[in-house]
């Protein structure tokens, strides 16, 4: 496909930034808004009709004034601008973004009092999902500024019908599903009721490209607490699933349902967990008619995080070893070799951007089943204190190296 | 002055807007909002050049979610548009505006991606003065957002040194001199100390208008916790006196020196005093060269208020009266008497205009002295909870009806 093929549309896919995330940290609390700048950056660099983010913009419900400040800076600094957008709205603009405020009629680009180069569409999140008085959500701030288009809320508890932002680019149609985060049991329970509804265009049906954001569990964590992709209508094209940190962004076929899920997985890794600690990616999508092209692009400036386990009896003897305190000293001098080395693939696999953090993440899960014994954290972290983002908590101790398959949700 | 006329600088002055007081009654929770749409609405119809805002735009210092989302509306509503501003700034901008954000290099109506029709120029007061991380203002989100321009923000503590916006609309110029909320004790001193300096632009030193924006207390409190007019710089030719509560938007001339103090007061009454209880206005200043006119404008929405002292003993006499009972009965019957006339010049004395609330608050100070006793506020309170506003109190009892003669600076 031809970019500037009049008849393709071309969106940034990216979720779960979730800024502000330690932003008293001193070490860590710009990661989230570093990230963020990377993404509207390539955003504005790659020329897309628009950027689509799937919930956990914020991480804390109520952001702190000045996280909400400087995200806002950084909307503007690449939101705004001379560049025409060429993708036209054509459902009912009120109904798609005008939930928290009947003030808001239209698209933001559609404004003729803002110039507006990049348009953002974003559905929320579990972490910024609208609460007290009047239902906002802290999205809604960036909404009623102009700098975002909120769509994707319900307001209704019993039934959920889901009314898509239709958009057409010369003779492509996208027919833009969203539904904003709700408690997995209470959606799961509505899908087995059959009381979730997608509002497809009625004309030329065939036509549309249908593509569903979602923010909810994809992994298993209990019988009810998650949605599971059979759910979903068999009509969608593509889904773009948030709320999974892990980032799994080659779209990944369903052949129950002949749809494609892509999850990009968040943007700052908020636990140390091997799910998080895979490469970030965002992507571009190219859709033309009901074709769809998709062009991964590696985010650089994502702090480095490794997560390990390492089975101490696997390792060490206990054998002939004079005494606990000589087998503790191995099993430390082994976790700071392994640190040791984990430096040094970080500093190798260093992506170059100037803005990416020097001190990596690193988790060492140790199992110290088979007599040995724990050691102190804090003595082992102060060795790492410079070189470490997370010297607090580098190891973990654990009586058995259970693998958690599953993802991790947040 | 001819309001076409192209030298004459036409500025629309409010302070202390409160909004969000008391955003959690049902009865009380529009009034800030109610007025703020009235101000920005008048703003708009009397085709001001500018808003001018003397602090307190916001009542709590981190408004709620839904206060802040509901402000930005009507500031979205009212200021964009097409209407060109014909003031310039001729100063450096990024030293009026970009205090809070590097991102803020000028004023909003010079950003090309924005179209104001009615820029608003706000210092802080004390209710939305900068705190925490980033020592943000409230109506910093309004600034960044470019629906609002802050100026007169102090970063320094030890020395205030205050760069005037420099305006000019034709042959007209107007230096622009704020300063937001200080501690009173803290800025008499540095008065005292001479330590505040007016940065006066150097050319054409006696071309300026020159006007100053304070958000401190008036009236005396105390020794040093108050802003003597005397402190301020003779060369001003007017003060816009935010903070204190009371309406007085005839200017005042301060013969000694020199210049006109006008205080337009706040527009929702945030206590139930005398003060307050004077009728809302706001003003129209027309500058041309050195020359000041103003226009008073009555605010028609603001709730009605009745503030009255009765001194019992001044009329029941406790002479022949049965019991104490009878003679509580007998106080009780004259205020309620007083609360049903009231309630009749009430509805004498509406507005008209159909924003403005019913029930008007009432206070009645009681002197019980000489003999009387207190009697039950609630059962008082009762008998009008469907007309009057604050039924909860409206009758106040008190030793001696001391009258304070100081302003109620809030
Ligand atoms: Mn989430
Ligand atoms: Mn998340
Ligand atoms: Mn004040
Ligand atoms: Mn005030």
């Amino acid at each position: 496909m031809d970019d500037e093929d009049e008849n393709v549309m071309s969106i940034l896919v990216a979720t779960d930034i979730h800024v502000g995330y330690m932003e008293k940290s001193s070490e860590r609390g710009d990661d989230s808004f570093i990230a963020l700048e990377e993404i509207l950056k390539t955003a504005k660099h790659e020329k897309v009709d628009f950027l689509l983010l799937g919930g956990d913009l914020f991480h804390e419900n109520k952001p702190s004034r000045k996280t909400l400040h400087r995200t806002m800076e950084l909307f503007r600094k690449y939101c705004l601008g001379d560049r025409p957008c060429k993708v036209e709205v054509v459902s009912d603009q009120s109904v798609n973004f005008g939930h928290t405020s009947s003030s808001i009629t239209s698209v933001n680009y559609e404004d003729p009092n803002m110039n507006i180069g990049l348009p953002v569409f974003s559905i929320h999140g579990n972490h910024d999902d609208p609460t007290g008085a009047g239902e906002l959500s802290a999205i809604d701030i960036l909404s009623v500024s102009g700098l975002l288009n909120h769509f994707g809320k319900q307001t209704k508890l019993d039934a959920i019908n889901i009314s898509p932002v239709l958009l057409r680019k010369g003779s492509t149609k996208l027919a833009l599903f969203g539904l904003g985060s709700i408690r997995d049991e209470r959606l799961n329970r509505l899908f087995t009721k059959r009381l979730v509804t997608m509002l497809r265009p009625k004309e030329d049906k065939d036509d549309w490209f249908n593509m569903f954001v979602i923010h909810q569990n994809r992994a298993k964590h209990g019988p009810t607490n998650y949605i599971p992709e059979q759910f979903l209508d068999e009509f969608f094209d593509l889904i773009i699933w948030g709320h999974e940190h892990e980032c799994r962004i080659t779209p990944e076929w369903n052949s129950i349902k002949n749809f494609f899920v892509m999850q990009p997985g968040s943007s700052v890794a908020t636990s140390l967990c091997e799910g998080e600690s895979k490469p970030k990616h965002i992507a571009v999508l190219k859709i033309r008619g009901r074709e769809m092209k998709h062009e991964i692009i590696p985010l650089r400036t994502p702090r480095q995080m490794y997560v390990e386990t390492i089975k101490l009896s696997d390792r060490i003897s206990t054998k002939g070893v004079a005494s606990d305190e000589d087998l503790e000293e191995q099993a430390r001098a082994l976790c700071e070799e392994r640190v040791e080395q984990l430096l040094m693939l970080a500093e190798d696999e260093r992506s170059g951007h100037p803005k990416q953090p020097l001190k990596p993440l690193i988790r060492l899960r140790i199992d110290y089943s088979g007599g040995f014994s724990t050691f102190s954290q804090h003595r082992f972290g102060g060795k790492f204190a410079e070189r470490v983002a997370n010297p607090e908590n580098i190891v973990h101790f654990l009586k058995k190296s259970v693998k958690r398959e599953n993802g991790s949700g947040m």
